[in-house]
């Protein structure tokens, strides 16, 4: 294995981040449910503020997960295949609140080895089948149809090389112009910090992977994706506690700005036609998802992007 | 083309029974609309009987359909795709009742040439690419946890060879012996008037396929699942009109005698939990549903199957 590539230093400095992010998004994050009143409260069911609960599970040795697994994962990671070694394991952080009605942020740091199917397909591992992995990913589905769902997701893959991969992405009932310029503004910043070309790129990468072509519809009004990027460790990895930062920047700014208006019946109605759309991506087409569950991963983790209450009428 | 196998009067046949079988089971689904009375219409929001409402579609020249498209396929067929020749079209019935929440009985019958990509996995395409395939498709999610989802598809495919294919299955919310047991009862009877080896095979084939791996659930109680079956064009297609019969007789029954039955809002809430499992399988696994969405089937006679409301809590 690539010293370099492989210290345990940086797989440390990398899991310790996602961790480290994942607990300040859940402290913002309740934050926000606490901040709720008046007319959306009730509207909201009048529920006490959201609290996450926290749930811990272990990846017995397996088949290794699919290293760029798809950003709606859950970072459920791989287990419970059939070929020995590996381990690791994550934990599942869950909130059913009233401002966020399902909101799942998981950490997973995984390692083990690829079965020969995949070796081929993943940098590095045809000359050592070994990985190690560690991520964070985030959905959250929000009570309100005046607020987007939002999904970020980052990881990072160590084998003979080492990557980073992740992204962003907003999916809002009716498009709010101000919102989607918020958002990407963030995710610009964030990139443009690092690399001049990394916006436009990632940008269209989301948009080419977020989309229905059986609709001919984009899931939501993008963001950014990127996968097996290595413009040096520091810079990278830089780059990726950055789309983290934006994402706790930006989002609970956007859902601030809709927290005291209300809504209609018929727009909590379109709110969940649109949930259908997010169903319909993740279980026909999300790589992360659909690897996830075909090799055995964590369905709980897996699943907990999917929306809490949808309607196809 | 195989003159015994095709023949025009044997295609109108088929299709004039899978037409006819719409309308039996459209007039036996609405007379239960009417039958709805006391607490139980309170409870299913006490509106007026259901009735269906018919949208006929056409399909463009295009790729074939995949002939052995599974059950839940909705009837929607190839349609949209990229190569010339071919056509036809179907009628979506659906109805948004009070005893059904909703019910699609779809009905298509559609004609063209596999490409070439198909040509090999089809029984007597790749002599020539020609197709003919006409299909009934019924999928009902019902307002009451306590009655049955059901669902049932039956197909007549031509092509230098023909043969039928189909199935019904039953999806409860928590099985019921008495259902299971008189919905088994009625598909074994239809087999075995016509050999006894179907049932035993046929209800194994069910098993096998409403499976969901990620979960090591069942879809539901099982029932029938048959394909590229042909035993002589005659007791083919009368085991074919036999399994309609049977779903005609039985289902009805079923629904009729849970009709004066309550639930509560925890029996609902299992209900719609269960239907997410539904929606699982069939974005997930559900080779008509996948193999119609990336051919450029009609997308809303496909996912008619989805359910109406659903929950991931």
């Amino acid at each position: 294995m690539d010293t370099a590539a492989g210290t345990d230093a940086r797989k440390n400095e990398a899991r310790q981040w996602f961790e480290t992010l994942r607990d300040r998004i859940c402290a913002a994050f309740e934050a926000l449910e606490d901040e709720l009143s008046g007319e959306p409260l009730t509207l909201a069911g009048g529920g006490p503020a959201g609290r996450f609960e926290r749930t811990a599970w272990t990846r017995d040795g397996a088949d290794g997960p699919d290293p760029d697994s798809g950003p709606d994962s859950g970072g459920g990671g791989g287990g419970g295949g059939d070929s020995g070694g590996g381990g690791g394991g994550g934990v599942m952080s869950l909130m059913r609140g009233r401002v966020f009605e399902k909101v799942g942020v998981n950490v997973s740091t995984v390692y083990g080895e690829f079965s020969e199917n995949f070796r081929d397909q993943i940098p590095g591992a045809s000359e050592d089948p070994r990985f190690w992995a560690s991520g964070i990913s985030l959905v959250a589905h929000m009570r309100s149809p005046k607020i987007p769902a939002v999904h970020m997701n980052t990881r990072h893959i160590v084998t003979t090389k080492s990557w980073f991969g992740g992204g962003a992405d907003l999916t809002p009932t009716a498009p709010d112009d101000a919102d989607t310029a918020a958002f990407h503004a963030a995710l610009k910043a964030a990139c443009d910090a690092h690399d001049p070309a990394y916006y436009q790129r990632f940008k269209e990468w989301c948009d080419r992977y977020f989309y229905l072509p059986h609709r001919n519809e984009p899931r939501g009004v993008g963001g950014l994706f990127y996968d097996r990027l290595n413009d040096g460790w520091d810079n990278t990895f830089a780059f990726t506690r950055a789309v983290g930062e934006a994402l706790l920047e930006v989002y609970p700014a956007i859902v601030r700005r809709h927290l005291g208006e209300t809504w209609t019946a018929a727009e909590r109605e379109r709110q969940l036609v649109r949930r259908g759309r997010y169903v319909e991506f993740n279980l026909l087409y999300d790589r992360g998802t659909k690897f996830g569950l075909m090799t055995g991963g964590n369905v709980e983790a897996i699943l907990m992007s999917l929306p809490p209450e949808v309607r196809w009428p």
